[in-house]
């Protein structure tokens, strides 16, 4: 993409009203636009890192085995009253009535729709398991929205619903789950650890929180140091494997929020020089609740022995929007953003130095198709602007990598290549710098 | 994708509310379900297929130079005061109060916030030309939802809105979608005519439909019979070319709906024997508006003279979760839906006749892991299900392509290739079923 060409609305200033680095950096780069209070239009720039982030969780959940569906924002009131989760929601369900005064509401969750379809369909223990996950916007009216999209009142959320004939084969499902977020995790860059959690209002009676560090984050954490260096199954695991020993060992350490810590637990089990006190911030939940749904919903399966049971049930989400904030959290410095490379908007941008010198033109110019031709995201800065100015943008945006293209260097036949996680800087020929993306000349 | 894995709940009975094929048969195929009135949840084969289309849509609209963006859901009522269109709009707009009484609404169209956008960052011709488009959920409140996805309630639309110094600019903007919009319905393998059209509730004086040819369309269709033949630009069309003569040469030749049929003009330029007289569904609209929205939202930019004025504008619609009925209208037979490759939600359905069997296991199985290894989107229908049953399937979801494997034809060392399109057969090895979808063994 050439910065001519695009629409990246920078901000010299600092906004105001945002609190937190994540929303600040988020409108400063020009990724973000508040339209009302918690909902937000998705700048170029911040739409495509919502995209990486959204592509990574769906390769993870189709790994894992769930299918994606895609259901509707709008839902019927009169779903919610068989649940009784109607009267119980409370002021954050956005209700609404249509024009026949039908009333309708902006689903926030979805464990009622899902299992109305579910039961459409599904009978019999043959279909089972089966795992049925979306990827759609949700609203959830917040008192006082804040921070940006961290805590908005219009996200986008993955959601996933396990369905199982009973609570041992509802287990393996949570595992595949469980062990399908510590990959979604850290394939974006990201150290989230999973923690114990209540189950609040989805109800049921288990539930992990997975939490990424990050010192600006919304909640303690007490942790053994240990837990941060755990290995992370490989994308060769197989699902279909006794998946406990895995989660046994990311959950037998010692990891809580503040809400639940147990500060005697921890000194008796976490040696004092393993205790990591640090802050983190919820990324994803997933839960376990058996047949709360289900019987009241009346989803019921025929089991091997000809009788209908409630179907046993666990949901788990992912805050895909909150991601974003989540990774500047985690990945920023004073310049700017520092993108991981796997959710970065574009892996190299190249800095044209001279604009209008035919040689640092021409040199750029070849860079930019080759890489592009070989299928590298790259972020061509073929402005007019003075190169500090270039330096400002490129680290303010956290391109992972600079490509820095000047006459000084040409004439030694030389590009620099600047790393923006640690700021190293190295010079090389053209044809390396392509080599080093994986792309030909 | 193992079909004992998937969930595809085909329905036996053919669904009494539904009036139009295309409705019909995405209930049957177990694509889509009902809701609310208008509103769907897409069942996973349906999603796959609404997937290949958005992604058509996006690499067109991506090709011609437009930047892509994500504008929310729910917009504010004060926006739409500003233009006007929020007392113009009517009961189809859905209203909406949060919990501190501000008023918001489910957007049907993004004029006014796009507008919104564009004049906060954009103030200088230097900026110019500008497209941005994005992918969205809208809402129109139609007083009697009908024909399945053809007019839902809420609805998948993908819009762009161009941004321009002047008239004659936004003409070279509208004539690039024009173009974008050739290419995008062809690639879906769509006869998509471009129509003149009225301009309705957005204004202007420029528009025009596109209507894809269907026997079941919802409107009459007059046209000279060679614009069915008219050639399509290819991808290595020139977007920063003159575009006009591609424009020109598809407007020329009659064509015209019902609405703005005129029948003596007809006969006077279309001689007998080329009138076409069919039906047709409209998937796309685009119009060139000029500075209706910019005037009264002030979004002005400063030309090279150094005098502010209102940009000059156009937006340009298509119908994505629309073009998904539509395209089961024009592609169908009695026996079930005839899906385009390039959206089919699979390319290919492995059929094994005799499962169980340890012969036509391994070699069904041999051929899944080998196509699916090279990319090739397959469903492997495993079940226990007789013959038959996967016969009527396989057409009723309208897999392009089915390969038969039974005992009989594995013996002489054959497995059968059934075309979807036109029903023809073929016998060959296994080796060469797979070079026929460019894998490998």
């Amino acid at each position: 993409m050439r910065l001519t060409r695009y629409f990246l609305p920078i901000l010299k200033e600092t906004p105001k009203e945002a609190e937190i680095a994540s929303h600040r950096l988020m409108l400063r780069a020009g990724m973000l636009r508040q339209e009302a209070a918690g909902i937000y239009a998705w700048l170029p720039l911040g739409f495509r890192v919502l995209k990486k982030i959204e592509r990574i969780v769906r390769e993870e959940q189709n790994r894992a085995g769930a299918i994606e569906l895609l259901m509707p924002t709008l839902q019927l009131a009169d779903l919610w009253r068989e649940s009784g989760r109607y009267d119980a929601y409370g002021p954050e369900m956005l209700r609404i009535a249509d024009r026949h005064k039908r009333e309708l509401l902006y689903g926030p969750t979805n464990e009622e729709m899902i299992t109305e379809i579910f039961r459409s369909y599904v009978k019999s223990y043959r279909n089972l398991p089966l795992n049925l996950y979306h990827i759609q916007w949700k609203f959830r009216d917040e008192q006082r929205p804040r921070f940006g999209v961290m805590r908005g009142r219009e996200f986008l959320m993955k959601d996933a619903y396990s369905f199982d004939l009973d609570e041992a084969a509802a287990r393996l499902s949570y595992n595949k789950m469980f062990v399908a977020y510590l990959r979604t995790f850290a394939r974006m860059g990201l150290k989230a650890i999973p923690m114990r959690a209540e189950t609040g209002p989805i109800g049921g009676d288990l539930s992990h929180e997975f939490i990424v560090l990050a010192e600006t984050g919304e909640s303690g954490v007490f942790c053994n140091k240990d837990v941060l260096d755990l290995p992370v199954p490989g994308e060769d695991v197989d699902y279909d494997s006794d998946l406990t020993p895995i989660i046994k060992q990311w959950t037998e350490l010692y990891a809580a929020t503040e809400d639940v810590h147990d500060a005697a637990r921890y000194e008796t089990e976490v040696p004092a020089e393993k205790r990591v006190n640090t802050r983190g911030i919820e990324v994803g939940q997933i839960f376990y609740f058996g047949t709360k749904y289900s019987d009241s919903m009346k989803a019921l399966v025929v089991g091997p022995d000809g009788v209908e049971k409630p179907v046993h049930s666990g949901s788990y989400g992912v805050g895909v929007s909150r991601l974003v904030g989540a990774i500047i959290e985690a990945c920023h410095d004073e310049n700017g953003i520092k993108w991981p490379e796997a959710v970065a908007p574009f892996t190299v941008a190249i800095l044209n130095l001279k604009q209008g010198a035919s040689d640092t033109d021409a040199a750029c110019e070849k860079l930019y198709r080759a890489l592009t031709a070989n299928g590298v995201d790259v972020l061509y800065d073929d402005t007019d602007q003075r190169p500090g100015g270039k330096f400002a943008t490129a680290d303010l945006i956290g391109i992972p990598w600079q490509i820095l293209i000047g006459p000084k260097g040409l004439a030694e036949g030389k590009v620099e290549i600047k790393c923006r996680a640690d700021g190293s800087r190295e010079l090389m020929s053209p044809e390396d710098a392509l080599a080093r993306f994986g792309a030909k000349a």
